[in-house]
């Protein structure tokens, strides 16, 4: 057995207009790499975090990785210890599910490296407690799901748990663009009204359903018609610049929709097309720059398959 | 070409759990007929209602498959009249769409004398003219539609109409238990507070996307974790003598999830088997029958093809 691993999580999207807090996907390119070795002192250390990851704490107790790690560590009654270093490939704090993809990377690699003893569903369990961190008490598992199943994903019920992997239309492409601000993630959660029309509501579970239904079925005109949020995108749009032209924009360049990654500030759309997805993100990042903000602009398919080993 | 024809739609299951006000799926057996025949008199007659519809009114301007079938017959020219049967096979005020089963019953029968020169997608257009009068402003199409197109379906969204038919799980039968006590659709929707904890609709959409990923993919486990109305059944079960009881007993004879059927007083449970829902319907008769509470129970198969011609 070799005492060294490399691998690689991808950033999510996680609401994905009308699921809020149930629903997710998975990208290609951004995410995070976790490489972690086997030391023989009985403790876990992390060693480095490069990449966007500087704010990070290497105290082991105060990062997602570490935390996630430790508590699969513990339950697998491991004696030796682990050191981590912790390459972030994706901008932090962008609404991508960044804390996640640390997570997901660190028990991914730690099971690989011990010849798979555990599951995807006990993983998911082990990723989550270092989500508690970041959230503060049940966490949500509409990033750290989709990280590590890939693909689309239903988050049906957080506690108890349970997470259902649907099929990813072969078409989609998706296009995020991250503007250079910052939303935290708790206000962005503390703004919304603890009580909702009943009307609006079953607005979005009826595209939550036709949403679902459309993934399924890959009916893309479907998922255009659902993919529409009538009662968090609303509010949080104020704490993006530009979100409305963004969304307009996109929209006319020919996306099937278009809302906010997560609590933002990143905007993603969904198009059935490269070239589509290209054009949209031309046409977003043209609007950010008309208004002198600096953003990142990715296009990506949907990554279906989840977490790899890319060295080992 | 043969100037009558006799057609039976369906009764209908409306909101299904958690789908309230966006999903339905449709029963064999209980429905209504419609017999149609053109005459020379360019009006519309109903010539007689029979079954349980004898408290339904004969004029033609008040019942909702001759509102129905007269849109239609403007939208489409037609110079002769009409002499409407309709027999009522199917309890009335039970919440199972039995003005949908009128309405559809008579848009069908019109539509396959006339040699079908509209497709479903206008159908529903006139049978949803006749439910207006039921309805007061926009009618709901989530009796009417999978009435029409059989089997499961989402209702997207009423304005502008956006119907969803999904796949029927092979396996699935359905017990309805019909208590013979009175519900008023109108007062059963003023119960409903206008506002809803945004919490508790999470939680909804959630089992929205379980309930039809689980449908689409016949996962029974699925579709059991799914079906739960947090927000409208506890509000209306005070309607609905021994509900609780009902519900908890289907359960523990094996049903995969119970609720009440439209705005009630009608229940419902789905299973995997025949033998399992006639286990259901005894289970919860004797409930019923406990309370001294008269009852009509029935287990069918999901009905996923819609109306049928009867005779011609």
């Amino acid at each position: 057995m070799k005492n060294e691993i490399k691998v690689f999580a991808p950033a999510t999207v996680s609401n994905v207009g009308c699921g809020f807090d149930i629903m997710g996907f998975a990208i290609n390119k951004l995410g995070d790499e976790v490489k972690i070795k086997l030391i023989s002192r009985p403790e876990i250390v992390i060693k480095s975090i490069k990449g966007d990851g500087n704010r990070l704490p290497l105290d082991p107790r105060k990062n997602t990785v570490s935390i996630a790690v430790s508590a699969m560590r513990k339950h697998l009654k491991q004696k030796d210890g682990l050191e981590i270093n912790l390459y972030k490939k994706m901008p932090m704090g962008s609404g991508l599910g960044s804390s996640a993809a640390s997570a997901v990377a660190g028990v991914f690699a730690l099971n690989a490296l011990l010849d798979n003893p555990l599951s995807n569903e006990d993983l998911l369990t082990f990723a989550l407690e270092g989500e508690k961190i970041t959230s503060g008490g049940i966490p949500h598992a509409d990033n750290v799901a989709p990280c590590l199943y890939g693909g689309f994903v239903i988050v049906r019920s957080c506690n108890p748990l349970d997470v259902i992997k649907i099929p990813t239309p072969k078409k989609l492409y998706t296009t995020i663009i991250y503007p250079h601000v910052e939303v935290i993630t708790a206000d962005a959660r503390r703004m919304l009204k603890k009580h909702i029309p009943l009307k609006k509501a079953v607005v979005q579970w009826g595209n939550v359903a036709g949403l679902v239904a459309g993934l399924m079925s890959e009916n893309y005109n479907l998922i255009a018609r659902s993919l529409h949020d009538e009662i968090i995108e609303p509010v949080r749009a104020k704490l993006i610049p530009g979100f409305h032209k963004m969304k307009e924009t996109a929209l006319n360049s020919g996306a099937l929709g278009c809302s906010i990654s997560g609590s933002g500030p990143s905007v993603f759309a969904l198009s059935t097309s490269k070239e589509t997805a290209e054009k949209v993100a031309r046409s977003m990042k043209k609007v950010l720059s008309g208004m002198n903000v600096e953003s990142s602009v990715y296009v990506s398919k949907i990554n279906s398959r989840g977490p790899r080993v890319i060295l080992r």
